[in-house]
């Protein structure tokens, strides 16, 4: 079983739209055990769509198209249909109805314009769309089922849901499951990550019973290790993906920090409330950026009372009593002014934990003992106040992000008593 | 001149990912000159990668891949090029010293895995990554012209505008001048732009030596409008753009705060530098997103001193000396609260202006007479204190970034006495 999208218009191609249907649509087909294997955009263009066509109706299953279905000069898919399937447009009077009341309900007469959405290809099966003028339209030839659909993504949402879904579901029953678990880590590069699981065909491979597929995904937030399990039958594939994760996280479980799509803040803060603990934030080079994150995760004011964003020296005195003599001998970015930061904020707020980020982000502002990049990540809780340093990028923004998430993730293994 | 677009890994094709690098490269395509014809995506597949990029030299004269060039098992766009160009691959002293120094200056001995970075095919041209351990690789055959770079955004960010963008202007110069202006505002709806528009023929349309279009991109950021004109020539490009960005600016200037890709922060960092101002800022429901992106452009410590993010009851009176009584009697979320926010923390910061945030965020905390989604934004300068109340969304983080703006959007407008 496979498939393939064709994603159609100009808007595309000149990127100024993110392609969103083909993510939203292949999410949906592999949810139902389907895997696309190609997804290609071409603009309004009637020989590039029908090649598509042509090419897809050979090589596929499944093939869906979005856009192009409007009533404006530039949507031609449906001339397109009529030549590729050597068919005509007949009359739907149902169809008709349907883009009469949307009109009618405005109280508006029905434009000529939109008069012709009600011309569908014979050949077609007319899809109803709740949410605009142009129906989606089924039509299977020979082996293949094609699925044609607007582009607007919520009237593509709704006839994906209310009709191509449950057609797939009962005319291509998948024998195989699929199943994805995907594993979040921070704070190793990709190839070390790889040497920590060794030999990785203990955990991958072809078994007796489906295959198992890793994959790892870098990005600035950290690498993400997603397994996918291809298995005969669900028992199967939950065994051969429980297998796979616990050898992975025997071997790597200490930079794991989520085993589902939870952001690295809501796991911290999932553990604060565990631990029944308070934590505020002295900020100078992110700038406020680990606060926002804080309270990016709703009820986080069950743990988080307040948090600083001392930019200046004077602020970093004055707000959080940072010494004088200390800025003095060892300046603003260094280890002594993250640990008083991080205490002081401790203190000031009443908090369990503190910490801070004191760096030089870029572009400027370097020295010659301290470049761009340089970061001083302060913690404190009543035990212990300390600082680690780390040299990130020479890319402001980038730094930020580090320096911030770095943070989280110190706070993390602390609560976690992990090294 | 034409130009495909091949984007590799299975995180596409089962919708893990939204395919952004694609988006992103065509339009900085569009913007050399240069429209995509085509964006396909397949997986980690070395039959369906040979079989795209066989179809791509047969039809186009430039052929950007990315993805798959990482240093773990799955990434096997490399293999696929020594298959393709029947070549093989060599050590690369250069590539070898980036890809050490990397680590080196993070006190990290490179990777085995990393050293194989540093193998590049025979046939190409090796392309500086300065955020990552795989160069780009750029490799001419025939008139086709392909550039392979890695799939995490920010390094093929860097290689497109470092080496690919300079290598295409320099190779492949096109007849026709195309040029676009984004026009960014805040604040007004899409529908309500273009009644203020009036009749848009008088702006875009066919003229004599090219053609202008119009196209409005609505996003939580506000509604952005492009203009594209495509011209004879550079001079006939450039008037019939002025021309136009005239006629929207005398329409619908005071809603545009920017006419480049400059970001409100930029915008209002510019004239707080320019009329000599500093600021300062109190969060509550924002939590530091406000600080976040002021801090976000560079030079901000010019003008920004220092934030407080005072989440509870406690740190308001505390951090900014909001009156107990205030508190009691209108609740943290008033007009009250919000102005005595603004003015405490221009006062403690001994800033020019202050501006505070006091809302309801969701999605829980609301009661009958403050939803979800009510804000007050307070200002205050030595002259007035104000607040402006907002209802915004149901949305936590859409409510976090659209009072953040919104904040910024009444200092420039207080900034430039607009209103």
């Amino acid at each position: 079983m496979n498939a393939c999208l064709i994603t159609i218009g100009d808007e595309i191609l000149i990127g100024q739209v993110v392609n969103t249907n083909a993510s939203y649509l292949s999410q949906k087909l592999f949810s139902a055990g389907i895997k696309a294997e190609r997804i290609v955009s071409v603009g309004d263009d009637e020989k590039n769509i029908l090649d598509e066509l042509k090419n897809a109706e050979k090589n596929f299953d499944i093939v869906l198209v979005t856009g192009g279905l409007g009533p404006t000069h530039d949507d031609i898919t449906k001339q397109c249909i009529v030549k590729f399937f050597k068919t005509i447009l007949v009359f739907d009077k149902n169809v008709y109805r349907s883009v009469e009341s949307r009109f009618s309900s405005r109280q508006i007469k029905i434009p000529p314009k939109n008069i012709f959405q009600a011309f569908i290809p014979k050949i077609a099966k007319p899809l109803f769309n709740a949410h605009g003028t142009a129906p989606g339209l089924l039509i299977c030839r020979n082996k293949t089922a094609f699925c044609f659909m607007p582009g607007v993504p919520y009237e593509m949402k709704y006839i994906t849901e209310k009709h191509l879904l449950p057609f797939l579901r009962k005319n291509f029953k998948t024998k195989n499951v699929l199943l994805q678990k995907t594993l979040h880590t921070f704070g190793i590069p990709e190839s070390l990550l790889a040497e920590k699981l060794g030999n990785i065909n203990n955990i991958i491979g072809r078994k007796k019973y489906g295959s198992v597929k890793l994959a790892f995904l870098p990005s600035s937030a950290g690498v993400r290790m997603r397994v996918n399990v291809d298995a005969t039958n669900k028992k199967n594939g939950v065994n051969l993906l429980n297998e796979a994760v616990n050898k992975i996280n025997f071997k790597a479980g200490k930079f794991i920090y989520s085993s589902d799509e939870e952001e690295l803040t809501k796991v911290v803060g999932s553990l604060l409330k565990k631990k029944n603990k308070t934590i505020a934030v002295a900020e100078s080079c992110t700038g406020g950026l680990i606060s926002s994150m804080i309270t990016d995760v709703p009820g986080s004011s069950d743990y988080f009372s307040e948090g600083v964003v001392a930019y200046s020296n004077d602020a970093k005195k004055k707000l959080l009593g940072v010494k004088e003599n200390t800025l003095k001998k060892f300046g603003a970015v260094s280890e002594q002014t993250a640990e008083q930061m991080a205490d002081g904020v401790r203190r000031v707020s009443k908090s369990d934990i503190g910490v801070s980020t004191t760096g030089i982000a870029g572009p400027t502002g370097a020295t010659k003992s301290k470049p761009v990049g340089l970061v001083w990540i302060g913690y404190s809780d009543n035990k212990v106040t300390l600082a680690k340093k780390f040299i990130f990028t020479k890319d402001r923004l980038r730094n930020k992000e580090l320096a911030a998430k770095w943070a989280l993730e110190i706070v993390r293994k602390r609560l976690l008593a992990i090294e």
